[in-house]
């Protein structure tokens, strides 16, 4: 009888750690939470950066999508969300000059709300870390360090990336 | 009044170039259409090719993604295709370690009927170059080209791309 109601109680913290891990993923120090279909968006553009050996694709929400289609980026408009997955980098295995991705390092995000967010250039700043999706930054100050790096693309609305070319 | 013809008859010309453009882009000599909504799909993968200097997406349709997330790949299911956009790669302007995607190369799919393409392991092939989405290939012989490259990965159901860890 014991036993069995051990194996019940183990049961019932697996099934609830399940459950909270599926539901729960922390907001950003910075109260953004992540956005939660952020992986059904559409690609804007990718990147491989050889100085921290990442390949990163980049993507956008609705809006984010209908401003780059319609190469109204700067500035992007208010709503614009524009999300980054990176990965370390590594070579293919059957392809030794292709550089594909490997482990997951975070999603990181940039939320136009001009008025919200008009300390940081009209954008609010948030990732999240690993496969385990822990918010980055002790507190909400984390984001002068995202601002500080995007200061030099200020005359592109502080934004790296620009939209690929497409038919 | 001639020259009130001259201008219609020119605006004509014009709305109908504009119509043929948006609407008619040639099938593949093998005679795969391209996807209407290609652009709208979602990511799978990405990768940086060192040798000729290309950066590439790879998105999925509906069949593709689901089997993506589901782990079930190999082999892909029937209806599942898969779309590659590739881009000649270029220095970011502001970050010297950063490669991004410049001039459009080209489209290329890989459209899974086990059936209809046994001769090529079940995979139909087709491409479109660059902006004008001209179709890729002389006639129909042309997949044997994409056929013989996808051999090396026979045993991962002839498809190079491996779908990137996500959370």
């Amino acid at each position: 009888m014991k036993k069995m109601m051990a194996i019940a109680f183990g049961c019932m913290i697996g099934i609830f750690g399940l459950v909270y891990a599926a539901g729960t993923v922390k907001p950003a120090p910075n109260g953004i939470e992540l956005p939660s279909d952020y992986k059904d968006w559409r690609i804007i553009s990718s990147s491989h950066r050889e100085d921290n050996k990442t390949l990163r694709v980049i993507l956008g929400n609705n809006e984010a999508i209908k401003a780059a289609r319609a190469g109204k980026t700067n500035p992007w408009p208010d709503g614009s969300i524009l999300g980054k997955l990176v990965w370390k980098d590594e070579t293919h295995p059957r392809w030794d000059t292709a550089i594909i991705p490997g482990k997951f390092v975070h999603a990181e995000f940039m939320v136009k709300d001009s008025a919200k967010y008009s300390d940081t250039g009209g954008w609010g700043f948030a990732r999240w870390k690993g496969l385990d999706q822990e918010p980055y930054g002790k507190d909400a100050s984390f984001v002068q360090e995202c601002f500080t790096c995007h200061l030099p693309v200020i005359d592109n609305d502080y934004v790296f990336t620009r939209p690929s070319s497409l038919p």
